[in-house]
C-alpha cells in the first residue's frame, strides 16, 4: 500500500496535553489517546512524550508502526514550514528554534508535517466541517489566546514562512492594554479568555458589583473568563457587560479580517466561543457596524462543526495531503 | 486572431483623471491617452468620457475597434466583481450599485473586465515590476486614501465578492479619528495624505512653529500632504515630526499585515510613497518593532516598479486572462 493509502498519526500539541489520533483516508478515527504535555519539563522531554502518543495511538488502534503513512502535527506555536521548525511557543517554554520535524522523524522512523494548531483547525472544518465547499474562510480559536487559520481560493494558507494568520496578534488599539506578545492593543489583548478575565477583574477592583466575588471566594485574581461565563448565564449584570465589550472589540477584529480577506465564512472556535449568543450575538453586531456593507453581507460568522476535533482532523487531512504523489494530470496539489 | 491574442484597452479610472491605454499581449502600450473624469457630471457622463477615452486611444495607436480584443478597467472603488457593478467610490458622487461593466460593454461590443485600481496595481507589480516571480505580496497605495491588492498564491486575491484588500479600513485604533469611510481609527485616518494634512494642521493650529505656515501662505487650512513633503525636505522640524508619526502608525498597519498574510514583500506606491526614505525608513522601522520577527524578516517593503502605470498594465493583464480559454492542460486559470 502507499503510504498515502494509509492511515497516519495526527498529534495535537497544546500547552497542557498532547492528543494522538489514528485517523483512515476517510477521515475514521481508529484511537484516540491523550498524554500531559508537561511543558515545563523542556523540548526534549515533550518531544518524547509526543513520541509515545504517538506509538500508543497505533497500538491502541491494533497497528503496527508499519501500517502508519505519516504523521501531521498541530502545534500551539509558530511554525517555520519549510524548514520544520517551532519557531516560538508562548505556552511552550523553552521552545525556540526547536527542529519538532526532524527530531519527530528521526523517533519514529516516518514523514513529519508540521503546522500551527488554528491552520489545522481551519483545513479541517474546510474539509469536514462548517466549511465544506466554501473557497475562502477563516477560523479564529478564541482561548487563552486568540489564534486563526486562512483558506483562500480552496486551500490552506500558510504564508511564505508557514506562520500566517496571527489574527490575535493584529493591533486594532494603538497604545492599547499589554499583550503577552510584548506588543500592545493586540485583538488577543482585548478579546481573549484572558482579557476577560483582566477586564472583570479591573472593574471589580473598582468596586464593580458582582456575583463574580462570591464565585471567585473573594479573591478577585482568580476571576477567570470561565466564572465570568457562569457569572453571566445567571444574568449578573457586570459579567454581561464585560462580555459585551470584549465581543464588541473581537467583532472590530472580524471587520478588518472581512475588509482585508472578504471571506464567505467566519468560524469561531476555542474555549471562549462556547458562550454561544452572549458571544456571538454582539460580535456579529460589531462586524456588520464596522466593516463595509458588501463583504460583512456576504459573511457568515459561525461555530465549528467539528468542536475540539477540527485541529486533529486538519492535521491528518494536511499529512495525507502532503503524502500524496505530485501528479498535476490528477489535479494533485503540491 | 482569437480575442486573447489580439491587443487589449486598459482603463484607470480615479477621480480626477481617466486614462486609457493600447496594450498588446507582450506588455507593450501602444497608445495612451487622458480625459477628465468631471465626477461631478453622475456616472452615466463619466461612462461616457470613458467610451469616449477607449476610442480614442484605439484610434491613436493606428487601430480599429474590431482589434481589441477586450477591456481592462482598473476603478478606484468597491467593485463587485460577479456582477460587474461599482458598489460605492468615495471620490465619485452618486456612484452606488452602477453597472458599470455592463454599460461599457453595450456601448463599445466588447467584453469589459472590472477590478479595484489597487488590485490591479498589484497584478502589475506582480507579473511586470517589483513582485515578477513572487508568490504572496501586497501592494499598498497610499495617497488621499489607502487602498491594497493581493496576490496569493502567485494569483490576484479578489475575495468572495471582489472587494477584498481594503487594506485602508483596517481599524488600528478604536475611537481614533474619523475616518472618511464612517468609522474611526483606520489606518487611513492615522497614515493617508489626508491624515497627515489634518496632523500638522492641528500642530499648526496648536501654535507649533513651522515653515508651513509661511508655505500655505499662513492659510493652515490649505495645508497639504505634498506642503508637508516640501517643508521636511527643507529640515522642518514639525513637518518631519508630523511624517515620522504617519510612518510609524503606517508602520502598524504593514505589521499588521505582515502577522495575518506573511508575504514576501509589500509594495508601497500612491503619491505619498514618492516621500521616499523619509516616510520607508520609519514604516519599515516600525513594521519590525509590531510584527513577529520571524515573518518581519522575511518581507521586503518596496517601492512599485511600474509606477503610475502599474494600475493600467494590471488591468491589461486582468482582461488578457480574463480572454484566454479555460484549458486546464495548459494550466490557464479560469
Amino acid at each position: 500500500m502507499a503510504p498515502f493509502e494509509k492511515p497516519v498519526v495526527a498529534v495535537d500539541l497544546g500547552g497542557t496535553k498532547i492528543t494522538a489520533a489514528v485517523i483512515t483516508r476517510k477521515g475514521e478515527m481508529l484511537s484516540r489517546i491523550y498524554r500531559l504535555t508537561l511543558a515545563r519539563e523542556g523540548p526534549q522531554k515533550v518531544i518524547n512524550h509526543m513520541v509515545d502518543a504517538v506509538k500508543l495511538s497505533v497500538r491502541k488502534a491494533g497497528l503496527e508502526l508499519s501500517a502508519i503513512g505519516g504523521v501531521g502535527v498541530a502545534a500551539a506555536a509558530i511554525i517555520d514550514i519549510s524548514r520544520g521548525l517551532v519557531t516560538e511557543a508562548p505556552n511552550l517554554p523553552r521552545w525556540h528554534h526547536i527542529p519538532l520535524r526532524e527530531r519527530l522523524a528521526e523517533s519514529l522512523g516516518k514523514p513529519v508535517f508540521l503546522l500551527n494548531d488554528a491552520s489545522a483547525a481551519a483545513l479541517g472544518e474546510y474539509r469536514m466541517g462548517a466549511g465544506r465547499g466554501l473557497d475562502n474562510l477563516i477560523y479564529i480559536t478564541v482561548s487563552t489566546g486568540i489564534g486563526g487559520g486562512l483558506i483562500i481560493n480552496g486551500q490552506l494558507y500558510n504564508g511564505t514562512d508557514g506562520c500566517a494568520a496571527e489574527i490575535g496578534h493584529m493591533i486594532v488599539l494603538i497604545d492599547g492594554p499589554a499583550c503577552k506578545c510584548g506588543q500592545r492593543g493586540c485583538l488577543e489583548a482585548m478579546a481573549s479568555g484572558t482579557a476577560i478575565a483582566r477586564m472583570a477583574q479591573q472593574r471589580l477592583a473598582a468596586g464593580g458589583k458582582s456575583r463574580l466575588a462570591e464565585l471567585a471566594r473573594g479573591k478577585i485574581e482568580d476571576v477567570t473568563a470561565e466564572l465570568v461565563t457562569v457569572a453571566a448565564r445567571r444574568k449578573d449584570g457586570l459579567a454581561l457587560s464585560v462580555i459585551d465589550e470584549a465581543a464588541g472589540y473581537l467583532g472590530i477584529g472580524l471587520a478588518n479580517l472581512v475588509n482585508i480577506i472578504n471571506p464567505q465564512m467566519i468560524i469561531i472556535g476555542g474555549g471562549v466561543s462556547k458562550m454561544g449568543a452572549m458571544l456571538f450575538s454582539p460580535a456579529r453586531k460589531s462586524m456588520k457596524e464596522h466593516a463595509f456593507k458588501l463583504p460583512a453581507r456576504t459573511v457568515r460568522v459561525v461555530r465549528p462543526r467539528l468542536g475540539m476535533d477540527a485541529g486533529l482532523m486538519g492535521a491528518a487531512i494536511f499529512a495525507q495531503e502532503k503524502l500524496r504523489p505530485i501528479c498535476p494530470a490528477l489535479g494533485a496539489k503540491k
